[in-house]
């Protein structure tokens, strides 16, 4: 490929609304062009990053036994109606009307087509398993769309969706998806993490998230640098910080605590660890009659180490909130501790509430908690003495770096990502809502067994510079990079030997299937190198009549310091000792 | 690729509404599912046909200059204001408004959205030309979608736009289009025309259809075998079927013809030949005030030879009647003629009309046409003597075959063929509208000169089956058939002979870079050989124990009688030189 025959336009300023570094560059190199909130157009260089994504996801998902098909993007609201999907999801689901008044969707996802389709198309057990994708164009219709593609509101996303005989058979399934996405995510050349993740209301523990690895990352990673484990903060358990609860050595003491509201203020005042002080935190559950109207309401109060934050995910799990849980009311607070927040705790109720402890503050002594008196605190407060075992103990905190593996294995670190791939075990979900089912062995019909598998392809080109990028722009791995090598001749357009020079390395390396640019524009040097270090080619090559006159040629990868002398001869062989596998 | 690893859905019967071949055919293969009315799922194996149909338009768009970017299904309204047509298309415009009131458009074409790029991104002549192109999901909301895939709702387009700097450089690209889209359809393997096309009110002749040849086809294709002459029935010109009036012979006659309100039943009644007779088409054009009211209006007679039909495209160029015309009302004609139609004739006004006649019938002496008296016509009508010349001699009829080739180089015959491309001249009809301009050799602002270039990717399918099939199926050309050889080895599941070497064979052909299809899935042959002669592979190789041991393996192509029989070792080479170029 030559510029002339292609469209480069770079930018010296990305505009004021992008906020991230991968939606500035993307922008900067030309990449893609804003069409509106969360819309963009898919400029050819960007494009380019797309087609090769979409490759490499194609041949594996292949390698693994899946299909492609492709479904609507304009899909009939009666399915989703099936599912319930139609009324449940929130704006984000764009609806629309054809020329008759029907209903209709744009599709964020196509559980309910591809449920559709296997429910017709898949009869008898001696079909299973099964597995269909599409890459397709995705509308969520986001409350706020930022950050360039990453949360945009039309996307390209790969789903794919497997059907089995059985749950046995699924967790095979997924066990298949789930390599082939590890080798995925191997050959785009990211730094990626595989970690587990909420199941919600399925169960078990056949959820992944692909986080690709960023500082700037949305998501927080929990790993053990020294065993497997790897989990998103959402579901990565917090054990008990210590093994056994302490013995008591302080009195129960009440202290005035003027003005201080927080567990931290509370611990300078006191100059006490901050680890030594429990936060109250009040939720409620209702109870609904049948009509929907609520006839009750529970009042818990959680208790954590004062260094610790909730995690509402967990606390979701725990038995009598899993319906559902709020936070309390200041009213309800008032009723049940007779004090504003600021200075609740567990001792001196004024009317029962449920107390959960987290692991943590079960087994902790001498610890400090409000006094459910405005300006106090207690001091010295420990369990079973001053006040009743909690109700329940539980994990209902989110782990911080330094805690123990839940593995055993070593202590628990945290980094960021972003999630760009997930695997998931829908069970009979949407096969019984749609009642899908295929004949079993015994001839009789059987709901199937389902998975789904997404990858956001447009999602890929924005982690992926986030991960990598620098002062000058965007560090592609050779695998997604839009041109493999940039060609970058100085003076194509006035010196023969250094024209025909570039002419005959770009056929040499094209015909060794190397996905070559030759920068055929006539740029000054300066400019050209700028162009194609922002637009992140991972390989160039620089020639000059001076250089040609030595009998030498300029190598210089995107992540190197400094150029390299080749001589001429060897320059091509020297590249593809250069590429990654 | 085995079928195994494959999806394939063969039935029996089509669904009863699957009107033509295609629709059938594709539903019977498997190839697509539907989803809605004019909505379907595209099935493993049609969405094989469109990825090499895909990668077919590619490659020679890509030869041709053109860059491929990918521009959003779900556009801003604003720029579809622009250029009005947001308010001007009718209902087969889907709008959707997103959650904050805005609205939008699913794309039926993207000239808006390009051209925005183009007035963003090309600003100096320098840039130009340059010609952006996607393949991309389109939806039109048809008001009674049917044939399948060939007027369905959703639908993949390849849409192609180029800029210019002028109109002379924008007919340069315009004749580049031109030559790729015979390379294209030249490589698909279909039989096709292109046919000049009307430009409505750009003007010019730069507009050409490309018609797939099939008996089915919606549109009347018109050539001149003995010549290049080639146009769709709205384009063609029909000239006088004698080059001068003939000399009056025949007194001018009111003769009895009761009931015969039809030219066909008055020759009948008459024993004249139809083509003595002339019919009277009464339109009329309203005149309009700036408000829109209508403060009168002009009644026109078309005066047609009795086997002719009027052309509504050649009616609406003429001077008169180029703003829009309409079929009379019945108190108009009554209010002109005195009479109802059926024995309607430009002699014995009331009123007076403006008359139009073909050029045919400007020529003709002693016709027939209506007395203006019910159950009464004329004969031996002659220009001049018995009624003035026309007002205007024009152009307003369809070809039919044997009339002469406009160019003087034969006669013309009629064809049917299916619309699937359109190339086309926009000239500045969409860079006036959104004032799109680059900085001319001058340094002022121009308007691009743009061209629009379309295939309809999943059309072709249909296109192709209508053109080829038999009884048995489809017959795809070797170029795009979802897959280039079937191997149907008999026992594959019970013989390790006819396994090892059907597998042998696979990868054969498969490391030659042939897509070939193994039926691993041990159907008998009736079935297996059904099943590919209905999904219309396009060569087949049978392996059985018997021919093993003969040492002849059975290859037949899909549009031959019989099989042949060819020694195994040379099978490879024999199925290879059976490929098309």
């Amino acid at each position: 490929m030559k510029a002339s025959q292609f469209f480069i336009a770079t930018q010296k300023e990305a505009p004021a609304d992008a906020e991230v570094v991968s939606h500035q560059l993307m922008m900067r190199a030309g990449m893609i062009k804003r069409l509106g909130a969360g819309i963009y157009n898919y400029m050819p260089m960007g494009l380019r990053v797309i087609r090769k994504v979409e490759a490499i996801i194609r041949e594996e998902m292949g390698r693994a036994g899946a299909v492609e098909m492709l479904m609507p993007v304009v899909q009939p609201a009666e399915l989703w109606q099936e599912t319930g999907r139609f009324d449940k999801m929130g704006p984000e689901l764009m609806r629309v009307k054809d020329r008759h008044g029907r209903d209709f969707i744009i599709q964020p996802t196509s559980e309910e087509v591809v449920t559709d389709v296997a429910r017709q198309e898949l009869r008898s057990y001696k079909q299973l398993p099964k597995n269909f994708y599409h890459i397709q164009t995705k509308f969520r219709d986001e409350r706020r769309p930022r950050f360039g593609i990453m949360r945009g509101r039309e996307f390209t996303m790969k789903d794919a969706y497997s059907f089995d005989r059985n749950p046995a058979a699924a967790a095979k399934s997924y066990e298949t998806m789930f390599a082939a996405y590890k080798r995925i995510f191997d050959r785009f050349g990211l730094q990626y993490r595989a970690v587990a993740a909420d199941t919600g209301a399925i169960g078990g523990d056949l959820s992944h998230e692909f986080q690709v690895i960023a500082d700037t990352g949305e998501d927080a990673i929990v790993y053990c640098p020294t065993s497997d484990y790897a989990a998103n903060i959402e579901l990565a358990e917090a054990v008990a910080l210590s093994s056994e609860r302490g013995a008591a050595t302080q009195a129960l003491t009440k202290t005035a605590t003027p003005g201080k509201s927080t567990c931290a203020d509370v611990a300078v005042l006191l100059d006490l660890p901050l680890a030594q002080t429990v936060k109250s935190l009040v939720m409620a559950t209702d109870e609904v009659n049948d009509k929907g109207d609520i006839v009750g309401s529970t009042v818990w109060l959680l208790l954590l180490r004062g260094d610790h934050d909730m995690n509402e995910v967990k606390v979701g799990k725990v038995e009598g909130l899993k319906g559902g849980f709020r936070f309390a009311t200041l009213g309800e607070i008032e009723d049940h501790f007779g004090c504003k927040p600021g200075y609740l705790g567990p001792i001196g109720l004024k009317k029962p509430v449920k107390v959960i402890a987290d692991r943590t503050v079960a087994n902790m002594a001498d610890f400090v908690c409000g006094a459910n008196e405005p300006d106090f605190h207690l001091t010295g407060v420990n369990w079973g003495r001053d006040l009743p075992e909690p109700d329940l103990v539980a994990d209902i905190r989110n782990v911080v770096a330094g805690d123990p593996s839940p593995d055993g294995q070593g202590v628990l670190a945290i980094q960021r990502g972003i999630e760009v791939g997930h695997v998931f075990y829908l069970g009979t979900k949407y096969s019984k809502a749609m009642n899908a089912t295929f004949l079993d062995e015994t001839g009789k019909p059987a709901h199937f067994e389902m998975g789904c598998y997404g990858i956001g392809v447009t999602r890929i080109l924005g982690a992926a510079i986030e991960q990598a990028h620098d002062a000058r722009g965007i560090v592609w791995p050779d695998a997604i990079a839009p041109f493999t090598v940039a060609i970058c001749p100085i003076g194509y357009d006035r010196s023969a030997d250094v024209k025909a020079a570039a002419d005959a390395l770009h056929d040499e390396l094209q015909a060794a299937g190397i996905d070559v640019m030759l920068d055929d524009r006539g740029e000054r040097p300066g400019a050209m190198f700028a162009d194609w270090e922002l637009i992140g080619v991972p390989h160039r090559v620089v020639l000059s009549d001076r250089g040609l006159k030595e009998g030498q040629l300029e190598y210089q990868g995107r992540r190197d310091a400094a150029a390299t002398k080749v001589p001429t001869g060897e320059v091509a062989a020297f590249v593809k000792a250069r590429l990654q596998a």
